[in-house]
């Protein structure tokens, strides 16, 4: 086995690692990264469609208050440009499908009075929430203690609202509001600032997108990284911490090293093997971060038709099984990419089907919400992120009631020279790319502190 | 690396994995059992106290209607005794401790009837439920969509019956009622029968325990594989499942077979490497079934002096850390043994104290249950199994809010030449020693069936 010294050895070539190695290194730091796949980017992924041009399959959107993000995208020369918004957007509810501008869909008045207001209720306890403790939020335990879905049948009094609050909820966790505890909604509202911004396009965390897909901005990393520090193919298996410092064995290869910094989800940490095993309240939290279900789909036309008919390609269903769209084009408008997501339950079920009957499914949705155009794409292309062995669910991980109260004390906290980073341990736009671009450089900054 | 080959191999060598390969072997299939640890019982576990006495850290009862591990047991001559249940009991609630005859504590008439009323409405929401697929329960979306918790807020009216319900949830499950999802309550409940025979000693899963240590079950079957057939100290950390049969990796070993049985907790099994990986959903649901969190501590006196003073050793507080007391002296009553549980919170907090504090503050309780005396032992005995590797938590897991409806389907169906085993899949008995006899003999006959 090829044996590497190094002084801080990173598992995962995610936006969390990249980033953390990145500053390191810029502090003069021996680092050394080793990653799973044979590419870099982790829940990043862009996928060639032909003339130089991508579509992501993972995560793909940056928006305001997304700092850390927008100011590395800026140093790495990877510029940005705006979600399609122009035009008409579409809503499919009780049966019809309705077209309207701006960011009020045409709905019984009643029900959108009951969204909005659910919305700004959620928005004011959110703000209550600590993102250092969340278990110390005041009445933590109570709002631990009950699933979001709990809270809507509470709170939400029409039908129609609670659908709405339902399909918000999916696109943002791409889980059930039963999967999640109102707590952790709470925070992770609190962490992006509020719910609209979760929720909204322009002024949104939808806003942006990045010229050469997302993925460029960890493939930048990886290139300033330079050779030679970055191992693909290279699953970490165990990880030996001694006093002497630690020892990663990963794939064909063991790093050495002072210090070590895990930077992939709770859930996976949770599968490496660590020697000494590590305290039962950690080993315990990653067996309660589960990661959301979620498939994105996409079909890709000579040219986005939807425009010429006056719509954005921005569409939500309450029936589904595509629930949200977007127009997904390059910057150019070409060729035509409208992007579906099949999240929670419906990704669970689609996951189940064969591939084929998957795919007609989501252009039977598209066709509702564009038109029979839509039903015969040149090329459809679609990632089950469920499937991914070394993701095995995006966005990111949940915490289902109990665990925040209960566990969340050991989610940060570094165990001997062993620190933890990924999207799933920020403040900030936790969940996030942004989230992961902090985590990554607070990990850093923990090892800079010590070593 | 010795390569061994069979015809089936079994990961695990607790109850369910000892049960399978002995129903195989009974069959004349050839099987050979891979476990982590040096030894066998899972999470059955005694411990030598001198004079060739033990005291079970791990599981230990035996209870009516547990009759697949009743008839093993007599299968192979370990006799059982009943659990030391003379005299009066001891509550400590609101600030005092008293003592009663039977199983109804002199409380507020209110508040036993408020806890008599939940528990009865829990049984027949129970007897809905189906064991076979939890999730096609009349209702299943709404009870997977709230905790535990949930319920007892809003269906329990008076705060003594609420802390009694919890101090009997934290009993059974080893974790917070806001830790699990309603229809697990209910499965579990229907699993076992009633509400009644989980929490009972005399007709309850607590009426008996074995004679020499619930671990003797274990040793019995191993003894009986004879030479050959057990390796220990071998973890399986990879599984490769072609067409052409399974091939596992476990520690220094390879062993090939037809088939394998994976007879560990799913959280666990989860965190094997499959090759090819397995589908999302399976791999989804063990990132969704959490083990308990309890530490078992035992406190030995010279002689069981509470017996003298009229009292049975079985005392409730909930007060706590410790909730729950039994005698769990050996059958001859010498030495004297108090046992105590630390449950989910209380677990997870005295787990982080310096063993010298946990200690103390268990022996507190003892004596505030027990009198000065108790706060002396000649030896104290503790486990805590969140931080044992090859457990990360007992006494089983349970599924948070919407797993069973998301994920359940994932948790039985064999996958190609794997098959699961383990008290967590059990229909019957679900996350007891009797289930997880049962769950052996049920894949074993999986496997027979097909193979």
């Amino acid at each position: 086995m090829p044996t590497h010294e190094t002084e801080v050895v990173i598992v995962g070539a995610g936006l969390a690692g990249l980033m953390a190695a990145r500053t390191l290194a810029a502090e003069g730091r021996g680092v050394m990264v080793v990653e799973a796949r044979d590419r870099v980017g982790g829940r990043l992924l862009n996928e060639p469609i032909g003339d130089g041009k991508v579509v992501e399959v993972g995560g793909q959107w940056i928006g305001p208050g997304q700092d850390h993000l927008a100011a590395l995208a800026v140093e790495l020369g990877v510029e940005t440009f705006p979600t399609y918004s122009q035009g008409e957007n579409v809503i499919e509810h009780a049966g019809r499908v309705r077209r309207y501008r701006g960011t009020v869909p045409k709905l019984n008045f009643a029900v959108l009075l009951d969204a909005e207001r659910a919305q700004r209720r959620l928005n004011k306890m959110a703000a209550e929430v600590s993102l250092e403790a969340p278990w110390e939020t005041p009445g933590a335990e109570e709002l631990d203690g009950q699933t979001a879905e709990t809270w809507l049948r509470r709170h939400v009094r029409t039908r129609g609202a609670r659908a709405l609050m339902q399909l918000g909820i999916e696109a943002v966790w791409a889980a059930q509001p039963e999967d999640i505890s109102l707590l952790h909604l709470l925070f992770y509202i609190r962490s992006a600032g509020s719910l609209d911004l979760l929720f909204d396009t322009e002024g949104g965390a939808q806003q942006d997108r990045f010229v050469g897909g997302s993925q460029r901005v960890a493939e930048r990393m990886a290139e300033e990284l330079g050779p030679g520090r970055l191992l693909l193919e290279a699953p970490a298996r165990r990880i030996s911490h001694g006093g002497q410092g630690v020892r990663v064995e990963a794939g064909e290869h063991t790093v050495t090293g002072r210090r070590v910094v895990v930077a992939v989800a709770p859930s996976l940490a949770g599968r490496i093997d660590y020697e000494p095993a590590l305290p039962g309240l950690r080993d315990q939290l990653t067996q309660r971060m589960p990661l959301g279900t979620v498939a994105k789909c996409m079909a890709i036309y000579e040219e986005p038709f939807w425009r010429a008919d006056g719509l954005s390609g921005q569409a939500t269903s309450t029936r589904g099984p595509i629930k949200l769209t977007y127009d997904n084009s390059p910057p150019d408008g070409s060729p035509g990419v409208l992007l579906g997501f099949l999240e929670g339950t419906q990704a669970r079920e689609a996951g189940e089907m064969p591939a084929a009957e998957r795919r007609s499914a989501v252009l039977d949705c598209f066709a509702r919400l564009f038109g029979e155009r839509a039903r015969t794409p040149d090329r459809y292309v679609e990632r089950l992120w469920a499937e991914e062995e070394w993701s095995r669910g995006c966005y990111g991980a949940h915490l289902p009631p109990g665990t925040w109260t209960g566990y969340g004390r050991a989610l940060r906290p570094s165990i001997g020279p062993i620190h933890w980073a990924g999207a799933e341990t920020a403040k900030v736009w936790n969940g996030y790319m942004d989230g992961a671009v902090r985590s990554g450089e607070d990990a850093a900054r923990e090892v800079l502190a010590v070593a």
